[in-house]
């Protein structure tokens, strides 16, 4: 089968074979030595200095453990939003009390980063900016490395959604001033979901001690104090750190730039493949992703059928759109273990099987 | 390895095997079918006609959910407390604004009912009441029985703490008027860690239609919500749930009442085996857990060193004590995929470890 949703992505056999190791005891010197190494390795994938803490969780929970560890009720937060996964990080921080305001472009369309430079000189309150780098739901990439330029301008703490782009897109924490960074496992990881990793500033950790949202199980700080005896505050989903601890060889083996290489040529012919079928990309192609490629199905695709005549009669599982785009779109994710070949197989699947999905 | 800690408890080979399963779309119909038949299984094992819902976490973070959900900011909550974990629950409930009053026993001592009795009758005020059925710390396992009937008299909501108890003892969710019930996979579910199971009542749920604390990642709502078209809200841990599916089948073959019986037979006999090497239990028998068994260290055994010989001589991983108790106590665990046999092996190798454990 080839799985080429924006994640959960496919597992490389020995990150499965890990996935089914014998557990072993969360608090002994056994299980102390793989946190070591992994927090040792993500630092170099995440190219900081700083913390990387691992949370028993979806992205979604790191995203919350990125608003709630550095901000309190009533902070001012500007929230840019041009697509499903930027409007829930705005979301989550007005479930907890900041005063969000959005910076919000159509979806697909990218940021003016000259109107994010005015609103963050209107208002000098503001305390933080969240941006989602790669927006799994339109498949477009924000310019992170602009948007940093701005906010360390004004110095406001940049909360970073790089679930599916770390690992697989350039992001150099440290040299982009971004303040939090949250991950998650099941992305250009390759491994199972279950972890959300998440990359601390020194910066976020003068903003944690002030912060007074509520919080408990995502309290970064327990994490880090447990962390001195390689621990974690609670129980681990060990499995998923044994299978880490295998995959992050293989991209260190790798090397990060040849990583992001990888995903750019897969990216690009996956856009060519696509536009060759005469179909159109949902985004411009200079915010295209890299790792996930969004398709434009005009009136005449059934998307859903689309889908299930993939996965029914060729094997090949995409997904469709989310949230209000729903039923426009179709993504075809190109992250983690993949290659042209790949892709190769998921583009002549498509051109089979568009016409089973016509409207009509 | 006998790993005879409290959780991560060793997995039997069948859920392994699953934990090495490739990745599928967790929003295809495929996953869509493991997650209600896993839903309606648990249900069986929670002994309930409510909800339970699946969070990727720990069991602390679905402790986390039981008190969020239920509760606003302000609210009176009454904390059963005599344990570590008893201290947790009040803690989190503490962290997100509740007024948290104790009803404490020293550590390893039960609860006193009467004095619960007269609590809730001089505080009409007090919404909930938090328990943990399964003291993991001390090795006791709280009245619950009991403390429901006094709860339910007073109309109070009754979170319970079941992380190390559901599915290895007793506890009938909707006989005993259990209102939030949580658990955690990698206890007597014989899976790895990366899951949180919460029940919810009817009761609760109405509780939650006016919880004001914040929340987003543990929004049971939103679980619930998504439950219709048989997905989670956020990317589930989806090995997790493979091994789940395959350990429901074992443990519902075996039947609950057969699993109860075997909990409480290999925990009776690790206490008289305990006794026969001269040692002493933590708790009083009539008290001790049929999950985990408590030995009181005296002055004679050094508790890390017992630890270590046992791992590194033969292979025996037992747990130190947790928190105020620390080295005052050693722990082995007994439930998930237990039976005598394991029981005898650590015992002989404790009866030789023990000589080498001598403080002096």
């Amino acid at each position: 089968m080839q799985l080429r949703i924006p994640g959960p992505t496919p597992c490389p056999p020995q990150a499965l074979e890990a996935m089914g190791w014998q557990m072993m005891n969360h608090r002994g010197k056994e299980f102390g030595e793989i946190l070591k190494s992994i927090t040792e390795r993500l630092k170099r994938v995440f190219q900081t200095s700083g913390d990387v803490l691992v949370l028993t969780a979806s992205g979604t929970g790191g995203m919350e453990a990125a608003i709630v560890n550095t901000l309190s009720p009533g902070d001012k937060v500007l929230s840019i939003s041009n697509g499903f996964f930027g409007e829930r990080f705005g979301e989550i921080a007005r479930s907890y009390g900041a005063e969000v305001t959005s910076l919000a472009s159509e979806w697909g369309h990218p940021v003016d980063v000259d109107a994010l430079d005015r609103a963050l000189k209107a208002d000098r309150d503001i305390k933080a900016v969240l941006v989602v780098h790669n927006e799994t739901s339109t498949g477009m990439t924000n310019r992170l490395k602009e948007i940093s330029t701005v906010t360390r301008n004004y110095d406001k703490l940049l909360l970073v959604d790089a679930i599916s782009s770390l690992g697989c897109i350039n992001l150099p924490t440290d040299d982009w001033n971004c303040d939090v960074v949250v991950t998650g496992s099941q992305k250009g990881w390759m491994v199972p979901p279950g972890l959300a990793m998440v990359g601390v500033s020194e910066r976020a950790w003068q903003a944690h001690a002030h912060a007074k949202m509520p919080r408990y199980y995502w309290d970064l700080g327990k994490a880090r104090s447990m962390l001195e005896k390689w621990q974690t505050p609670w129980t681990p989903a060990v499995s998923v750190f044994y299978a880490l601890d295998v995959t992050l060889d293989m991209m260190l083996s790798e090397g990060l730039d040849n990583i992001f290489a990888r995903h750019a040529r897969v990216a690009e012919m996956a856009r060519e493949r696509v536009k060759s079928l005469g179909l159109s990309l949902y985004v411009g192609e200079e915010y295209a992703s890299d790792t996930v490629t969004a398709v434009s199905a005009s009136d005449r695709i059934d998307v859903p059928r689309l889908v299930r005549v993939l996965r029914d009669e060729h094997d090949v599982v995409i997904s469709g759109g989310q949230g209000k785009i729903s039923g426009q779109i179709f993504r075809i994710g190109h992250l983690g273990m993949v290659c042209e070949d790949d892709i190769q197989v998921v583009l002549e699947a498509l051109s089979k099987a568009l016409p089973q999905a016509q409207k009509g």
